[in-house]
């Protein structure tokens, strides 16, 4: 199944920019960098689990938000990209 | 139908912040800003095609990109969010 995750991280607040990495990281494991804080995931429901898990004890409940879409298996006809071709690494400067 | 509209911006390059700010009043007329960068508008197909391309006008499609994920009628049974509520003004400062 495909999981798309986006997330606001408070990168301002105290740890912020760690748990920003440590985010973008776990997702990586598991998909693809689509924009900068949106990851597309194809996943299998075991290892969903797991991250949605790990995800959520990265996260400052407070101050940050993850948001899951469960697009299913016929996902590719659901999307569509215009514009710059996105070329991600975790640790590449800011763009919003 | 509902478009969840995400969107990255090269905000350091001329003009960015500028893109940003029209991007997000124009996605504001028929949704909903779940998190600082993604949208949920829920739209009819002839207002679409007319957001659709006054997005597509406003970025730089060498440096800002927008995707588009068409979640259909049933689209609240594929959402899910976690932390932090989403309260955010156009104008708002920077949280990523």
């Amino acid at each position: 199944m495909m999981v798309l995750i986006s997330y606001d991280v408070a990168v301002t607040s105290p740890g912020g920019k760690r748990r920003l990495r440590k985010i973008a990281k776990e997702c990586t494991n598991f998909g693809q960098r689509v924009q900068y804080s949106v990851f597309e995931c194809v996943i299998d429901p075991g290892q969903w689990a797991r991250l949605k898990n790990t995800l959520e004890g990265i996260i400052d409940v407070e101050l940050d938000s993850l948001r899951y879409y469960y697009l299913g298996k016929n996902y590719r006809k659901r999307v569509e990209h215009i514009g710059a071709k996105a070329s991600f690494d975790v640790d590449d400067p800011l763009i919003i």
